[in-house]
């Protein structure tokens, strides 16, 4: 089971290290394509644009369904769910940062905070009166 | 920007594509490694898993630093962050799924907690005295 885990992984990761193939994925995900649309917007020919097509497959990234004589392609999620759970594993490294730079936010906020309110204190009858000091202007 | 950015998913990806590299960034996550600590859990040469260390390297996923004659390697995360934000476009189709499941979960818990409700409401002395019952056995 791991084992055969580990060479899906290997197949889904290298399938997705090529910027064509993640864009066929990308177009896959607004629905079913035709080997020729998803051929279409890449300056290729049809045979290289099919080679892409199959490490899609074989990576169970794809599923090809032969209708007549054409061939409709639709994304399969479940391999890139399990590359996204191989990725979870480090995902405290990046939370990590982000909660730090969270932490100084607020402690920049509640800094500013504090000196407004110290401002507020200090002219309160204007801050009563907003209507006022618009009759003011 | 994007295309730095593509090609930096090109090698990431590429580089996640093999089980080595990848036990190599998850004995990683437990703190700095020596190449050769890196390399000792595989049955390969020195030189192999050199080559490995030096496509991590090239997809900014570690950086090696020179201390003595000893090579000392540490994760990068940035790229795997990255990497997990390309996947996260995705996640709406297994998380489409899990919703669906966690529905049908609680129609089926809800349907469940019915049908106790009703027993408990033909028996409510038994389940008020719970000591009674035990003493009973």
């Amino acid at each position: 089971m791991v084992e055969f885990q580990t060479s899906q992984l290997d197949t889904v990761f290298h399938a997705l290290g090529d910027a064509t193939r993640r864009q066929m994925l990308h177009a896959l995900a607004d629905g079913e394509r035709t080997v020729s649309e998803l051929a279409d917007p890449f300056s290729m020919s049809l045979a290289a644009a099919s080679k892409h097509i199959k490490v899609l497959e074989r990576a169970g990234l794809i599923r090809r369904e032969v209708r007549g004589r054409t061939h409709h392609c639709r994304l399969v999620p479940g391999p890139l769910a399990s590359a996204n759970r191989w990725l979870a594993y480090y995902e405290r490294f990046w939370t990590e940062r982000l909660d730090t730079l969270d932490r100084l936010l607020r402690e920049e906020d509640a800094g500013r905070l504090t000196s407004e309110r110290e401002k507020t204190d200090d002219s309160d009858t204007d801050a009563e009166q907003p209507s006022r000091r618009r009759g003011d202007a």
